[in-house]
């Protein structure tokens, strides 16, 4: 999903004489510090930088190995922080990366976005506008531990005199396990719901039916895990902005909760070498929505300049794909596929 | 690109009062066999499907295990044989498929295909089409031993009296190396260049340019492989048919000349773990290629009831992906690296 906001930002940055929004938000920082007065911009930012080192932090604890930390610079403003933690002792590839951009959208991304978001002018020949945004994707070595990913991220556009046009959050978190644990299964999602249900009773059943429908691979007509939550277009029509950053805040502070007990009590079970075979062809099914379907990531690697490296970072270390396989009737195998054909209510 | 063929039959056959193509071939197979009067459809048919069982056959005589070999049909139709080996003693996975189609264009397929094909009306709104072409991915064990790729089709479209519309063959070959021997890539450049040579001149240097742009890792700035051939739209613009199969024949017939002294040459080097390692790395980038730019791979996926093992007999049995991994400055992989992103002319 990230990647969908880099490859917005393919313009040049529009030069203006006023500085720019990038320059105006640097000088903030450094003058005022950040306030709960400051921009929505830099609070999220603000958030998210310290959400992902707690994040790089119990994760380092539970796997006994260093992330490798990548900061990174756009020319028109912003960057990231690409941590990544590869051949650690619990995890196969764990990434937890956060990335702000100032860019300019061109025409055809300004009249896609203006069919969620009226309040941007369909006029404007190009627009600016910022992203933010958190994404994470853990790849244990154990086939009994499931494949985790989340995204939380904040967008706006910006008025011709600097002020926030449009703005909305989206994102989510969903579970990819390979053998499935229904109490694994029911653990995510209760904590999920509760963060939810903090903020509105109508989020998790919605977001977790978008879920279901986003996280499909339609062409082996299975979801990809057992799902969680997704949306986005989280706007004013639906809460102020305040409500809004509240339920992110929520929502990104459960996932610690939502997947370190699983993690705990899966990472050193015993498993046969026929096990792992069955992980690396559900690894596969993992690259198959990333690469085909996932909207984010096709758009991403379609775009000149953006950060390849970043936006793949969500594919495991290994993977397979075996010609006919089926799993044995009444496996254990079969029953995840059951359940990834038919998506279950867990709680 | 064979997917491209299955996923325009989409819309359920036309029933007609006379008999529909189809029939009418099954028929004309039965009573007289196919003789060099038949049609282009059938000839082409009867040839793919003797290439198909030379080819396994000499691959079966090289690897020592056997191909399975599935046979498949469809109901408004057509039909294919998928021949697989995997696990095999060279070949990790070798697929070597033939798929006959007879099916409906819908109108935005037509409209796509009238761009380059004048001959078709475009005033109606579905179109009768026959497809048929012999499609091949070889992945070795060995590190040293190079993918190997293949693809020959003939597409057809029909008047509503049953008569020939408009008609193109397509295809091509490439060969992907993980560690660049010079000799192996120019033997295969020379084999098919001598193939292109005894039908047309100009073949092998538009096809290997062609081939070059295809096979392209947008994202990543290199080729998939050292290339080979590739072109599309081969018609009576070109040539006449005659000619046209008589080239397609001998281009299909070059490939055992152009690779089995390479997978003999390679099949039993020395190799290191690093260089297995390798390797994988370099079956991402292929799966990378096939699901996020091929265009028959991508379009046959997101299309309902597509025969998906069949189009995904193309991916490695196993692959890998390392974050920020870069080859040694001076390395056998760095120079491979080099070649795919610039590439050369071999012959």
């Amino acid at each position: 999903i990230g990647a969908m906001v880099y490859s917005m930002a393919t313009g040049t940055p529009t030069k203006l004489e006023a500085p720019s929004i990038a320059e105006r938000d640097k000088l903030a920082k450094h003058e005022n510090g950040i306030t709960e007065n400051s921009p929505m911009r830099l609070r999220m930012e603000r958030f998210i930088k310290e959400q992902q080192k707690q994040i790089v932090k119990e994760l380092e604890e539970i796997d006994g190995k260093k992330f490798q930390i990548d900061t990174w610079t756009r020319e028109s403003g912003g960057g990231g922080i690409s941590s990544v933690l590869q051949d650690g002792n619990v995890f196969e590839k764990a990434g937890v990366n956060i990335s702000v951009v100032y860019g300019t959208l061109p025409r055809p991304a300004i009249e896609k976005m203006r069919v969620n978001h009226k309040a941007i002018d369909p006029d404007v020949t190009s627009l600016d506008f910022f992203a933010t945004g958190l994404s994470m994707v853990l790849h244990p070595h154990n086939p009994m531990a499931p494949t985790v990913h989340l995204n939380y991220r904040y967008f706006e556009t910006e008025n011709p005199d600097g002020t926030v046009n449009a703005w909305w959050f989206g994102g989510g978190t969903d579970l990819t396990p390979c053998y499935l644990f229904d109490e694994d299964a029911i653990h995510f999602h209760k904590t999920i719901k509760d963060a939810c249900d903090k903020h509105d009773k109508s989020y998790y059943p919605r977001f977790k039916k978008w879920c279901d429908k986003y996280f499909y691979n339609k062409h082996r007509n299975e979801c990809r895990g057992v799902g969680g939550i997704f949306f986005d277009d989280l706007d004013e029509h639906e809460k102020g902005q305040e409500d809004a950053f509240s339920f992110i805040q929520t929502a990104l502070k459960a996932f610690l909760p939502s997947y370190i007990p699983i993690i705990t009590k899966r990472k050193d079970m015993p498993f046969t070498e026929q096990e792992k075979l069955w992980q690396q062809l559900r690894r596969g099914r993992y690259v198959e929505f990333n690469l085909v379907h996932d909207r984010g990531t096709s758009f991403g690697l379609n775009t000149p300049n953006a950060r390849v490296e970043s936006i793949l970072m969500s594919l495991p270390l290994t993977a397979g794909w075996r010609y006919m396989h089926e799993p044995e009737k009444g496996s254990r195998e079969q029953r995840l596929v059951d359940v990834l054909r038919e998506p279950r209510e867990w709680v």
